[in-house]
């Protein structure tokens, strides 16, 4: 998807907001366990419930990869039910040397099909660049994470003044363009915003950390938002698990409405 | 696997080599096309031919994700294969939140039954911690990588003037031990063993980047060994690809032999 697609469907739903699908075995209704794929079943329900809502998903990998081939067959079908109106992410969190990460973004592009993937940058340009050469793929770069290790290197400063996130984003402005990278800033460090659109005004920023962390939407959305909005705000938690009994789709379809509409008023 | 087990099987086998199992598809000897998993076919052979000459095996899980499913299968039969006396890592470069990186932990050494996984330390403290928390299995966090990448970040000096990496194996070493943390240093930085040794004079390195990369395991051993060796040298398309046809398994013993050898006589 390009970024003037991408901007169409925020502006057609009044909707930045991306539904990542962190689907827990551990947290699913009871009724879906007698599936034959129980986490393909609920996440079906979910895009069901919350499409119209949200202009994205995001799977987490590490909750496929911790129920082996049979969730990697889970995701598959996952993404096949993806409506083609929707950015897709790949929620990997990969980097490693050029010929290995030339096979990860065959595995998340090719295979899977995603438009995007998250990428760690502590490995630097070689491993971020065999991401970057799929035409019409994305790349987002972990910047400032939403959680608290975050402090430990992201936040120190190097020689020269600047914290490691923002060298990060400034270097990294070298390799991409804001058609083809993101950067993720958590919804944690609200006062860090007005300083990262200085460093990146145009990129889009993926911003995790709304709802079960403890994030701000109007905060990040004043501070965050460039004319073209330039935010995906994401939710997990939040909305699968806003219910756990057989109405969870109602439930999670609630928790994403409340978080459109308030987008809605945001965007004015 | 214990330190003390490791350091047995190194002495044991005069060997500190580890084969890394980056096997791909699109380099295998043909007869081994037929085959109805032809990815595990060449690591049992892989497998059988070596298992005398090193003391861990690598797989790189990019190289087994791009086959989705089907590569997943074809990385729970090697663990089977591999013997219990080998230190067996999973090449993956994780690092999450803290609830994420809990199910990678959970996908590595609970599903799959690793000893260790690789771990980069972008995100920090609750990022790595999951993984420190099983009993008996190991995190091996990226410190110095052997691309050329690692000029990017890892390099730059830190307010106060170490490099990030130096400020990360510092910092790593309040959250795990010699015991259970070992760190990634590449072969191509032999003029950083040194200065390595004197911040973590304990933990063991697993060191990429000799052969395909160019690292130079001589000098790597004067710098970097210690008492206990406490050093795991990888070596992955220099052993695998070393022949292409049918008697691939013969070259590879052959170049995993040479290794070996010279590691037998720098051990003295």
């Amino acid at each position: 998807m390009t970024r003037s697609e991408l901007i169409a469907q925020i502006r057609a739903k009044s909707s930045y907001l991306c539904v990542g699908l962190d689907t827990d075995m551990a947290r699913l209704p009871a009724h879906l366990l007698r599936e034959p794929d129980p986490v393909f079943a609920f996440n079906q329900q979910i895009i069901d419930a919350t499409h119209d809502l949200c202009v994205a998903y995001k799977p987490n990998l590490a909750f496929y990869e911790a129920m082996g081939a049979k969730g990697w067959e889970s995701l598959q079908k996952t993404m096949a039910y993806i409506p083609d109106t929707h950015f897709t992410i790949a929620d990997a969190k990969r980097g490693d040397i050029g010929n290995t990460s030339r096979l990860y973004a065959q595995a998340f592009f090719g295979e899977l099909g995603f438009d995007a993937v998250t990428v760690a940058p502590y490995m630097g340009i070689d491993s971020v660049q065999p991401f970057l050469e799929f035409e019409g793929k994305w790349v987002i770069l972990l910047a400032l994470t939403s959680n608290a290790g975050s402090q430990d290197f992201q936040l120190t400063q190097q020689d020269g003044g600047e914290p490691l996130f923002e060298k990060v984003m400034r270097r990294a402005q070298a390799w991409g363009s804001p058609a083809n990278l993101m950067f993720v800033v958590g919804a944690t460090h609200p006062e860090k915003f007005e300083e990262i659109r200085r460093i990146a005004p145009d990129h889009f920023l993926l911003v995790p950390g709304v709802g079960a962390q403890g994030g701000d939407l109007e905060q990040l959305t004043r501070f965050g938002a460039n004319e073209d909005v330039g935010l995906l705000v994401n939710s997990s938690r939040g909305i699968l698990y806003a219910g756990s009994g057989a109405d969870f789709a109602e439930k999670a379809r609630a928790s994403a409405q409340a978080l459109q509409a308030e987008m809605a008023s945001l965007l004015g």
